[in-house]
């Protein structure tokens, strides 16, 4: 596909895009800068209010789904086509930011208000969408829309799923009003894209504009139980110790040499450790520890695993401990579709954007929409890479970029 | 001093010494084989009970003093001479053992019963003492009563410390009725010797019947605070981390190292080690650990300290991270005398029995009184060094050797 010259496409509107984000960030303020708006609560309520009463100004018809995400349609010329879409979710973490999930449904809905400006019509029809529940904080899991969409979770689970303060998913997603009844095939898709601020520190590391998501890595968990032996840290030997403690921690440190070792797409890491006792005299007997591996690559993740559990065998019989390494969760890798990730790539390309091709480091809804239809993923950066927190902050030229390349992208493939 | 020949000295009753152990374990028992005996509770006032009453069957007086401290005489040919002292505690762990403190209270009695038994007067008088709150569980802080005997706690500062259940100790001493009058003046002491069960692995590991304790290894805590930086472990690549757990794991592992360098003699270990965020999937930007670290010679306690301090902030720097360290905590070595000592070590000699000369790698009463009066301390072996659990154990055979080794000590001294 060759690159069209840049005045053939329209440029979106950056304040109003901006001044967007700001209207909704209204909704569930935390602090200065954050939003906390939870899946089905009367502010993420406020919130589908808010951007249906968007989409309807922009002249979009809007449809609901069992889960409650929310598809709204701009037509094409040609209304038999299925759709080209974008979107993410709004809503946020408790104490979120206001563009994690945000960015990617309000740049999709600026694409088709730029277009509108600009009297611009697709052959095939444009569906910006919203995802119920991505971050999973009041119904678990997360991706919880796009997981049902995507026929990963049947309808019955997705009804009686209970909230953390103890209510029906079902009876939540009526009470919020975007409860409807349309299904998969009422709603054809030809691509989906989602723009996504990064939530790492990579894209404003390397300087680049934005980031061309080729896939989203996978992930497993293993669960580690170290087993030595509680002693007195007073009367007992240095050598005659099984330091389930010390063991754990010379695991650690030879864990994350072997995630090292895999190159820079690795990532291996452990955020949480427990000990059985507490006290600072005591020679801990047990630890526990969860490993979290990422890697794009699937075969890659599985050698990983394999090493990561063969490092704690090792250690442990070093230390006189014993390990059990047990999986708990795996998520397989997400290779999105390589005519969605070229077009993201050309649309950058046409705009004299610089990028990064690089894999999610995140789960998205993304990786649902993935198993159903071609897609694929674009990053903007985020400032220190910092993420699920008020302190989230992308640049009005950075959305605004981003904002470009959606567009182009999301033309090119509706044309 | 010459060893006199075998036959000049009396031979405990084996028999008796053990059924007194197994009778004081009817008070609080926990499980099978454990006691739960807290300061001044009814379990405590309990065993004092029986503890006097016992010493009024062989012949003794008792007196206390105002930290509720039990003082058992036993006359001598001269009772201007200061007395030759023994004895330990009878509080336990709440979930103790029937040795740990019980077997030097009962083992300085069954010295008084033998020579009873053998119709032995000793020059000077003999002292049997059960010091108060031990074990610091109920009352904070440990060793108390022979803190305050040593003039280490003012009156005040004792009769107001308050036990985990709200209760003055002041109050709770009167309500067990064995708060008493006596001073230090009214109770002249020659020599402490204390018996005690090990606590640890060495004397199992080393096939010695006694352990004759010529120190109390010095104390020092460091507390560590890692700070890094929090972060998404899936989007987060490994070289942009501040990863505070990581640091604080690799810490651990070189200051077990910097121990072991040390010599046989030193302990570095980490007991406590906790973390700001708990999430699997989360960068630890925060890490906090307490290193304990002991020796018996103070000189190189405190080069081991040094060493830790700088171990931590070499690795912190390393990991991109800040370590903030700082004492918490120190209790310089105790040397105690080289007559007690020696009298031990030449009583172990003239019985044949196999002995290591060690330092104590907890802290006792001893070591208080050690500041007082010539002291020393008698270590027994105990199965696979257990202590502060109900399984712990002390063979018969290992209690009747010590209690052997402290009678003829204790006769040398008062002859």
């Amino acid at each position: 596909m060759p690159v069209r010259s840049f005045d053939e496409f329209p440029t979106i509107n950056a304040d109003r895009l901006w001044a967007r984000h700001m209207e909704m960030a209204e909704i569930g303020p935390v602090e200065e800068t954050g939003s906390c708006r939870l899946a089905l609560t009367k502010e993420d309520k406020a919130a589908r209010d808010l951007f249906a009463r968007w989409c309807r100004d922009a002249g979009m018809q809007l449809r609901s789904d069992r889960a409650g995400n929310m598809f709204a349609l701009r037509p094409g010329r040609d209304d038999r086509r299925p759709a080209v879409a974008a979107g993410s979710h709004l809503d946020t973490q408790p104490h979120g930011g206001r563009f994690d999930g945000v960015s990617g449904v309000l740049t999709a809905l600026e694409v088709v208000e730029t277009l509108n400006d600009a009297e611009i019509e697709t052959e095939a029809p444009l569906m910006v969408i919203n995802w119920t529940n991505e971050e999973g904080v009041r119904f678990a899991p997360g991706l919880l829309g796009s997981a049902w969409f995507a026929g990963r979770i049947d309808n019955e689970t997705l009804d009686e799923i209970l909230s953390t303060d103890g209510r029906r998913f079902a009876d939540e997603a009526d009470a919020v009003g975007w409860r409807g009844a349309a299904s998969r095939d009422d709603l054809p898709m030809d691509a989906f894209f989602e723009l996504h601020i990064e939530q790492g520190p990579v894209l404003e590391a390397c300087g680049a504009d934005v980031g061309i998501v080729a896939s989203v890595q996978g992930l497993r968990w293993l669960d580690v139980q170290v087993t030595g032996s509680d002693a007195h840290a007073g009367t007992t030997p240095l050598d005659g110790r099984r330091d389930a403690l010390l063991a754990a921690a010379a695991m650690l440190v030879e864990l994350s040499a072997t995630g090292r070792r895999e190159g820079p797409d690795a990532r291996v890491s452990v955020g949480r450790l427990k000990t059985a006792t507490d006290g600072p005299s005591t020679v801990v007997g047990q630890a526990e520890f969860v490993i979290d591996i990422r890697h794009p690559n699937a075969a890659i993740l599985n050698r990983l695993r394999d090493r990561c559990r063969q490092v704690c065998k090792e250690v442990a019989q070093a230390h006189g401990c014993a390990a059990r390494v047990s999986d708990r969760f795996a998520v397989p890798p997400t290779q999105f579709d390589s005519t969605c990730v070229e077009a993201l790539e050309q649309a950058a390309k046409s705009l004299q954007l610089s990028y990064r091709k690089m894999p999610s480091g995140a789960l998205h809804d993304a990786a649902n929409v993935a198993s159903l239809v071609p897609t694929a993923m674009l990053f903007i950066p985020c400032r220190d890479g910092i993420s699920h927190n008020v302190a989230e902050y992308a640049s009005n030229e950075h959305l605004a970029a981003g904002c470009n390349v959606l567009l182009r992208a999301m033309l090119e493939r509706a044309t």
